[in-house]
């Protein structure tokens, strides 16, 4: 047996400044409007919703944004993480290609989440700010932002999609652990979710709903604000430590990937390894192939629009041009709840457009069965999120052993599935089934997209 | 806010001997006994449950083991394992005390079981065998087993004890997904297990039925043999690397231990961490005060007796001398599994009588008080198990602190709680009880010990 390979990095690797990955674009990224003008915002229209540092942030076009030296600090805790040659995934595939992973779940609550929520809980404590409130798919990101809350001594509400809050009751138990208060949505503590509940009284909810719930509650409390775990560029450019690390990891590797993959939800993992690879062959240096991996039940880049939307259902944020189902497209309750969004990252969606990245989505069983024979030649059995990420670099290793070539492949595995093995149990019981979108809720969701000039 | 500070050693630090502290006692451990004839063993009567090489070592007088090369390529992908300073823990309780912990939750499994599952199922492979039979209390034993074997080939089967198999559903299938099969103990695909289940068909099981049966299921085919956790002087040096990386850790501290804690069931953990800290003081070093730290429901060490007894509830293993609460005595089900054994290791109760280490033991609701404080501190949720010994080191931090001294606080954090959610969520809903042990039970187990001359 021939190992897998840790490349690990000492601390004085952490990077000091985060990528951004908007001073490298060819072509600028579409303004945000405002909801009701339909013109674009200002800097002063998200301040009910977010401290100046982080909309400074947002539409910044500097190329590296200092990472403050309290975020360091807790960064230390688990980073710089590991990359790994899955040598033995290689030996059990008898594939020819170069596998390697980079693992995010080494953090506190198990997944990349904590690389954003603790600059976010940071920003807030320093302006000020008593209380964040927030929405979960997953879960991953609501534990994660209520560790982050912990540190800095901040309250945290957040809004988990009901369907998850049923399905995995320990994140909840892990975010109540941290201190935070968690909440079933649609819930009847705001406007949008009692909307909700008096059309739906049976909704499963959606990211869609939760982010109304959330961005109500900080709005009307002045000692409030909202915290997104991913979509925004200020979210994707705090990920870019995971691919900054990895350039690291790869050149101790002697090797450079010729496929980047990772799984897409709202797109900050994604973005978050390959933006520093993408940003490196737009300044002239080796392109390789981008892969964001999404799931076919919720297949936002595949089928999407590309056109403006409004980030939740309710309506309350502004308007991003992105590839979007509708807003009001509510996905089937499939186990990757972190890939259940009706939208993507503008910045993603906007690299798809200019070709520089390529989009895949599959079935929910195809992703379980990969990430089994992962965990069997691993030892780590990833999140169902993650599994899509290990699908996809399963497939492309299987294609170069046919085709006897030998690419590079790395792939993100954004976090551990311990807290999913409800989905895997029901995977080995027979009862994990894909679920197909509905053809017509898609079709009507796409033709209530916003009218915008 | 200071933060936790790392001490991450790169992997060139990984030992490549694990300690047997065997060589350095002053009064040798008592021999082993034939459970028939009450006369010591030898290593062929060992032959039917494990490979020689095991055998080898468990009766090894020698100081050093050699770590075989494909084991310390496993231990690669998590070890060493990082050592941290709890400095914000610290902060929150205002104490006086330098607080260490050494976190053995990075493993694949996330507890420290793997630093001997993976030499167990080395060895086993190398002389031949096709299959391993074990049990589990919490399931990180199993867990980590199965994913030993699932590296190097090996079948793996599971006994579960039964209470910990319905409270722990996951647990399973995390055995599962590394291909291993779990069945609940008492089960009925045993002479042992259906001897319990006639006599008590509700029975919720324990650890000495549960090796019974899988010590049964060895014995009877060739191409099986048997693994054990904890408590044989073979685990327990395997777990040294524990305490070898540590005081590696501390020496870049610039510190050394004033107290080790360890929680201690088998005592496997407790005595990774703390042999290599007892064999310095005992060639000569510092002696730091060494406290075992078990439940106040199956206080062992506290409470037990200091006897031959055997190691299971059929009697099929060897008599062992070690603190015993009688091999018939069933301790209430309490979340923390892992330390619900009625026996200590030999090597540690040895210890233990020669005044080597000390032991406390405390109820599991200020355990989880212990843990959850822990937890909003320092990120990390502590498996139960493990929250025994940060509730011990907290406790002594608040004694330091009453008593203005500032002694350095070592402690093993042996795992992670992710797959212990339940006992959390009990916990916050205040139906986490303390659960005293039956007096009258205990003094019939204990009147029950086997006579030795």
């Amino acid at each position: 047996m021939s190992g897998t390979v840790k490349y690990q990095l000492d601390e004085s690797h952490i990077p000091t400044h985060w990528y951004n990955i908007a001073a490298d674009l060819p072509v600028p990224l579409a303004p945000v409007l405002h909801p009701g003008t339909k013109e674009p915002i200002g800097p002063s229209d998200l301040e009910p919703l977010f401290p100046m540092e982080i909309i400074l942030q947002e539409v910044s076009q500097e190329r590296e944004i200092e990472i403050p030296e309290p975020v360091r600090e807790v960064y230390r805790q688990w980073r710089p993480a590991p990359l790994y040659r899955a040598r033995r995934l290689e030996q059990a595939l008898g594939t020819t290609a170069r596998l390697y992973y980079k693992y995010e779940g080494v953090s506190p609550s198990g997944s990349h989440k904590p690389n954003t929520a603790v600059p976010q809980a940071f920003y807030n404590k320093e302006a000020g700010i008593k209380r964040l409130s927030t929405e979960t798919g997953a879960g991953q990101w609501g534990s994660s932002l209520a560790f982050a809350g912990s540190l800095f001594g901040l309250t945290v509400e957040v809004f988990m999609v009901k369907i998850s809050y049923q399905q995995k009751p320990y994140r909840r138990a892990l975010m109540e652990t941290y201190g935070a208060r968690c909440v079933a949505s649609p819930s009847d503590e705001t406007d949008s979710g009692r909307a909700i509940l008096k059309e739906h009284p049976d909704s499963t909810g959606s990211l869609g709903i939760a982010i109304s719930e959330a961005v109500e509650v900080a709005a009307k409390r002045d000692d409030t604000k909202y915290a997104l775990g991913s979509v925004l560029n200020h979210v994707l450019t705090h990920q870019t430590v995971i691919g900054l690390e990895s350039l690291a990891q790869m050149e101790m590797a002697d090797d450079y990937p010729d496929f980047v993959i990772g799984c897409a939800g709202g797109g900050s993992n994604f973005a978050g390894l390959a933006f520093p690879f993408i940003g490196n062959s737009l300044r002239g240096g080796k392109k390789p192939r981008v892969i964001a991996v999404e799931p076919a039940a919720c297949p936002t880049l595949t089928r999407g629009h590309f056109a403006y939307d409004f980030g939740d259902t309710a309506h309350l944020t502004p308007l991003v041009k992105m590839h979007t189902l509708g807003s009001t497209f509510i996905p089937p309750g499939f186990h990757a709840g972190g890939l259940r969004y009706h939208g993507m990252a503008p910045m993603v969606s906007h690299l798809k457009q200019l070709g520089l990245i390529e989009a895949e989505a599959w079935h929910q069983s195809a992703c379980f069965a990969a990430g089994v024979a992962f965990a069997r030649a691993e030892g780590i059995v990833p999140a169902p999120e993650s599994n899509h990420a290990v699908k996809s670099a399963i497939h492309h290793a299987l294609r170069a052993k046919e085709a006897g070539t030998s690419p590079v492949i790395l792939f993100s595995l954004s976090g551990h599935g311990h807290f999913d093995m409800q989905a895997y149990t029901d995977y080995f019981a027979g009862k994990l089934v894909d679920q197909p979108y509905d053809e017509a809720a898609l079709k009507q969701a796409l033709d209530c997209l916003p009218q915008v000039a």
